[in-house]
């Protein structure tokens, strides 16, 4: 068995695939869109990709890259805690610039802007990589965005730690996968549902809440995507609560496609919290 | 009178710009948060910013950026078609790295898979910092993705035009300011609301969309972005179609903060569309 991720290794999403899997299963892809390919052209089993975060949303690469995929499904839902700290070679640096995932940077973008607002940023394509260009370049005033992990790694030091402008930074990741998991044996709580509404059907969005409304089915989630044909075209993400209610769910998606919604069911999964 | 916009020179942001305003009036900014920042401190009279791109969605940082802000108005906003171009020194280059910014990377994504596999993808600040680097780097086999006034400004050669994903890429920027702009007597035609919901409402987002939906008030949009306070949390972009019914949305808007929600009219402004 192989499981693909989001790498480099010691990623935030090397740390969510660790908790389920062997390290020696496990294959790191460069990007989000190469690990999703691989699992749909079946090199890997499992993938696992971050798919939304509380500061900067959702991670549209995933979102986008499931959406009309019917093969494919959630397994397990982890929420990973995660910090930032900026990390440079020797203490004694006053950094000149500073290198991290636009994602980090997003995520540290008051603490930049409070301490190093004159410090050139520059967006590198993983926290890793930034870790990793600090230590190779130990003649420049540079500081890498990444985890604490990667500080170990290549034995870079915090200059700051938990500079993430929020203390509740969380990171939702997906275990997706063709068949599912089983080996826990948790029990389903949430259904994702892809809806695509009929076009030029004016109120339709409130029609479909209706159907999950008047059921008291509670919706932890609504967004919208872009469906890529034309401005102003979208797909709807939505995250059903699902308890003792699936009877109830049921009926409600029965009842959007009659009003001519459409839906793909993305998974019906456990979710895993770490602390 | 200045004017603050999404640079560098030649980015689409400046194209939108100067549909409006004289090139001498013109302020380039290195980042969104720059340039919304320059306004709120009276740096700039008026700021151009992407706002929504119609294949990779909402430009966050300028959503994120204006929730909250309450002298900040919406004057315009402004929609451009988006051409995406592969760029090279020299027409016999077979690229070996491909260089640009991350949403321009993203919109030709089908293309990049389908013909350069295996080409190594690097994000760089601005598709002109991609430009620029390719014309000052003639012995490295790399290419920018980039506009074709980016082509003509650094000398280089259209290896493939229009490669964005899809024929009807556009993007809308908005014309931010803190007093309305008057000099095209354009008539208003919609409004945009971050809308907040009171927290552990069951059905509230329904409620409140049930508000317009029973007026026939058009949603041109819904979106979800993350409060940033924990995961799940979330607050509404909403775009309202305003034509003689705006008695009709003023009346919504006092009954949706009477079911609790809190709103913040972000702007009342008229659609300009270029060719």
């Amino acid at each position: 068995m192989e499981v693909g991720y989001l790498g480099p290794k010691n990623s935030f999403t090397y740390k969510a695939a660790s908790y389920y899997f062997d390290d020696s299963l496990l294959q790191p892809y460069a990007s989000i869109a190469n690990c999703l390919s691989a699992l749909k052209k079946n090199q890997v089993d499992y993938a696992v990709v971050p798919i939304e975060n509380s500061l900067e949303g959702s991670v549209h690469t995933s979102m986008d890259g499931l959406f009309q995929e019917k093969d494919i499904t959630v397994c397990r839902e982890i929420i990973l805690p995660i910090q930032q700290n900026l990390l440079v070679n020797d203490l004694t640096i006053i950094p000149k610039k500073i290198l991290s995932h636009p994602q980090a940077l997003a995520q540290s973008q008051q603490f930049l802007e409070t301490y190093y607002p004159d410090v050139l940023i520059e967006q590198v394509p993983s926290t890793t990589f930034a870790a990793e260009y600090v230590a190779e370049h130990p003649s420049e005033s540079v500081a890498a965005i990444a985890s604490k992990e990667a500080a170990s790694e290549y034995g870079l030091e915090i200059l700051s730690a938990g500079i993430q402008d929020n203390r509740f930074n969380q990171t939702r990741f997906w275990l997706l996968g063709k068949e599912l998991l089983n080996h826990d044996n948790r029990l389903p709580e949430k259904m994702t549902l892809f809806i695509t509404l009929p076009k030029n059907a004016p109120g339709i969005l409130h029609k479909v809440l209706s159907a999950f409304a008047w059921r008291e089915i509670d919706l932890s989630k609504i967004e919208s995507r872009p469906l890529k044909t034309e401005l102003g075209e979208y797909y709807f993400i939505i995250d059903v609560l699902i308890h003792d209610n699936i009877k109830l769910v049921e009926y409600a998606l029965e009842e959007i496609t009659l009003l001519g919604a459409k839906y793909q069911q993305l998974g019906y999964y456990p979710i895993v919290i770490k602390e």
